[in-house]
């Protein structure tokens, strides 16, 4: 399939990646290709610099985010940071539109007060934007009615997404939430294909709120475990 | 051990009863003990009426809620809701002093728009108060600074939390936050009582956050799967 992943931060390069390996056709979408592949120092989150970590991932296309997602059959990962996405999606609303967007971000409000402010140090219960009365989700589906959005991803650690055979042998619980029931089956076909065995309908987008909100439970546990964790929906 | 459950709802009944069968003695608090004993109606819950409740577990003492957190010689379990949590402990400070309070409320905010709006209904996402830059948890351990506060219990099943084995063997994880150490001790060790086998630590007060937070998801799991779920937390 040809399959679109949006940005090239950690999430974005770990979904690129597995989708190559996977033997998909994969267009990652940036602002500025040149000005990406122009740049010669890691990242703020310490990866390496994109054109380097394309030379070891041969045969991925970078494009503008709008020609990326016109590109895609179906699938597009929006690997946008949550302070970001609404803004970007909506910008290339019609070469979203028909397709199945799927949304793994949380959407931590900036905090110049912290001095590494971004993304989130584990462990400090950074501020959502929106929170409990609404969702970046929900945001996002509002914003593009033409898109499928599923949220997804976002309760797991981002190596494990993407394999989640690492913990536990795989046995874990990953969970979907959308409007168009299609729409989560083909999430779910593609979770898996990853490598799960436990993907969880929770429901409309609405409980997009809840997957988001887990965000400062799941840096808990995190923090107390020094990460490489799952979790498990254990039925009775 | 002389044991105190603040509250005569749900929670606190499956709390007293599971404590008195392990032999504790238990002292339970509500506002008003005769006007308690005096309801001929089931609660709002559809709980049978306390007096009634109680023929059927014989042993339980029913106390104003200061006298039941006197009576307590170390653990206090809170089982008042989130809503009126707060004043109602702060009322009996002194006699809360120096020993471990186990709070599970969930800071829901009364809706009067729904029509059964309390407790909220399963699937809703309700409205939390505080949410994300503050905690009930942190606020009753700021009200009573010589009271030990550990949050716990809230992420599981009010009958799964005291018989954890009724879910998957009892394999899955019950998380406690708190400021002291040993406090945090004395409630594994409570729980370990009632059958857990994996408590896991998540650190200081502010975690409490996590897990309030964490009510919206654990709605949508149980609303999905019609209820009876644990959660486990899978190591590597």
């Amino acid at each position: 399939m040809k399959i679109a992943v949006l940005g090239t931060g950690g999430g974005g390069r770990a979904h690129a990646a597995r989708l190559a390996e996977l033997g998909h056709d994969v267009y990652v979408g940036t602002r500025d290709p040149e000005a990406t592949l122009a740049r010669t120092e890691p990242d703020m989150m310490g990866n390496v610099p994109y054109k380097e970590w394309l030379t070891d991932h041969p045969g991925i296309t970078l494009l503008p985010f709008g020609e990326a997602a016109s590109a895609a059959d179906n699938l597009v990962i929006n690997g946008i940071d949550g302070h970001n996405a609404l803004a970007t999606l909506t910008a290339i609303s019609d070469q979203l539109a028909g397709k199945v967007l799927i949304d793994y971000a949380v959407p931590y409000l900036y905090n110049p007060d912290i001095e590494h402010p971004w993304p989130t140090p584990w462990g400090v219960m950074p501020k959502l934007d929106p929170c409990d009365t609404d969702s970046l989700g929900e945001q996002i589906q509002r914003a593009l009615p033409d898109v499928k959005v599923v949220k997804s991803f976002v309760t797991q650690e981002q190596e494990t997404v993407v394999n989640p055979k690492a913990i536990g042998g795989g046995d874990h619980t990953m969970f979907v939430a959308g409007q168009d029931a299609g729409a989560k089956k083909a999430v779910t076909d593609l979770l898996t294909s990853y490598g799960w065995t436990d993907v969880l309908d929770v429901g409309d987008i609405v409980c997009a709120r809840g997957m988001e909100m887990y965000a400062g439970m799941h840096s808990a546990i995190g923090l107390a475990l020094g990460g490489h964790f799952g979790v498990k929906v254990v039925r009775r």
